[in-house]
């Protein structure tokens, strides 16, 4: 359950049998449960499955989530949700367990169970999106706090400590200086941008047009960009230092620029990271938004 | 075990009934290891107890360990411990079973079972001297990874992008902008270096000459406190969103001067930090290096 639209589907093994999305207006459970149930059911009916068939029901949302299975806090979508327990509503509306956890760590598990984190035990997962997000596996368990975002504030590293101002409340957040979010500011603070190809540009200003500037040539679109690909190469290092992972997974729709991102973060782990050469993988989302549904496996086992 | 000195005791229950430490000029095993041996049964005759009559031995040394006691990477003190398992040494010399960890995550036990940490689960320890040191515990139980460094390298997470290179290869780690080793670099780099009370200072610039500067109210050693206070202060932030802990214990010998260090992490967590005010307790070491000697009760309980 995501704040641009939900995704749910059938799993069964390592396979996503049936999947369907729900695009989403006002990220609330208000608007998305209801459509949510019936189409639960429509996609059990079409695979020719009943409910008492399935071993349980997975959920993961944008959210901070109790292992209860309750929502603790919300940043924005599904404010609504604070408070709900989701084994619950599971239930009451399916009769059968349920599970929930916060949508990243549930991509975490999935990419661990059949994705780009498989085979390995200590694993971190960096989404690179509108914000940053992370999550964490030591010894193939999502890292647990009293507080349930250990692992959870991945862009929330400080990488400049004299830096901009975060939505968090943090200065100098990875999340700061080189997210979608923070993009548009980044570029219209720059003395230069009246200037460059990036002024000329409808509307705000994402990865996608300021990858389009850098490839035709913008001095600052391609400044911009370096300081983006420093700022996650620092946040990976840092990474590596806090959790000293064998696998970094990076995930987001800033990844769909993966061949511009990736090597460069890689080049600066092997010059930067206290890890011996090559020890420390840093690879792409195998699954991307089919982790967390894969994710459903490993959690209702409760390996998680 | 430390770069210094090396503390051995007996401990009874959370007390410590018996101590001696030995000055340490090559920090080998070579040199430490047949003072030790002799030492503990000195001690023990002391105290009038017999070896069968102890639990077991811990030992806690500036090092990588492995869980099963074997020392895995050093830096620069005790190399000629690498290999070295501290089981097999106990067993032969003391006929006792023995843990072998690193000294700050021994410390960090240690301050959980008897100090500053008690009554907490998740849990930081910083030490502030030489280098910055750390260690982490989640749900009471010590951060474990495959690398054995999860947790431990608290100091080298970036503060600071673009900031000075560090001694681990990273750049901008806050060993590297803020810590004993780094400071008086830090120092001599000021362009107002040359007309500050600090130039007429004998030796290498410390954090006492540091203070004392300022107390005396050098306007550079007291604009280096603050961007000193500034790095730990973020570097604090970047933990709390790391760990998520209840509880950050901060020791080492900077602490000497907490009184105008821990007042101004507190406020600057206050501010910046994505934690209710107030949850996150930023407090002063309680029992220093009696720390690692009292963490013999919980490793050896097992529960680490």
């Amino acid at each position: 359950m995501g704040g641009s639209h939900v995704e749910y589907g059938i799993v069964c093994g390592d396979r996503v049998i049936a999947a369907e999305t729900i695009a989403v207006k006002a990220a609330s459970l208000a608007e998305v449960l209801p459509q949510l149930e019936s189409g639960i059911l429509a996609l059990a009916a079409k695979s020719h499955l009943e409910l008492r068939e399935m071993v349980g029901v997975a959920v993961g949302i944008c959210a901070i989530v109790d292992s209860g299975g309750t929502v603790l806090a919300t940043n924005g979508k599904y404010d609504d949700a604070v408070g709900f327990n989701f084994p619950q509503w599971s239930e009451s509306k399916f009769q059968l367990r349920c599970r929930a956890e916060n949508d990243t760590r549930l991509a975490l598990l999935g990419e661990q169970f059949a994705g780009a984190a498989q085979g390995f035990e200590d694993a971190v997962l960096v989404t690179l999106g509108t914000g940053i997000g992370g999550a964490v596996l030591l010894g193939g368990r999502l890292l647990q706090s009293r507080g349930h975002k250990a692992g959870g504030l991945a862009g929330h590293l400080g990488v400049d400590w004299n830096g901009r101002i975060c939505s968090c409340g943090n200065r100098g957040c990875a999340e700061a200086e080189a997210s979608t979010a923070s993009l548009d500011a980044i570029c219209r603070e720059r003395q230069r941008f009246a200037g460059s190809g990036l002024a000329g540009m409808a509307g705000t200003i994402d990865f996608q047009k300021l990858f389009a500037a850098a490839d035709a040539g913008d001095a600052l679109a391609h400044e911009i960009l370096e300081h983006c690909l420093g700022v996650w190469s620092s946040l990976t290092v840092s990474l590596i230092h806090a959790y000293d992972p064998e696998v970094i997974v990076f995930g987001g729709g800033v990844m769909r620029r993966q061949e511009a991102i990736l090597p460069a973060i890689r080049e600066h782990v092997e010059r930067h990271a206290w890890a011996k050469k090559g020890s420390v993988k840093i690879v792409p989302s195998m699954l991307g938004s089919t982790a967390a549904l894969l994710g459903a496996v490993p959690l209702l086992r409760g390996g998680a």
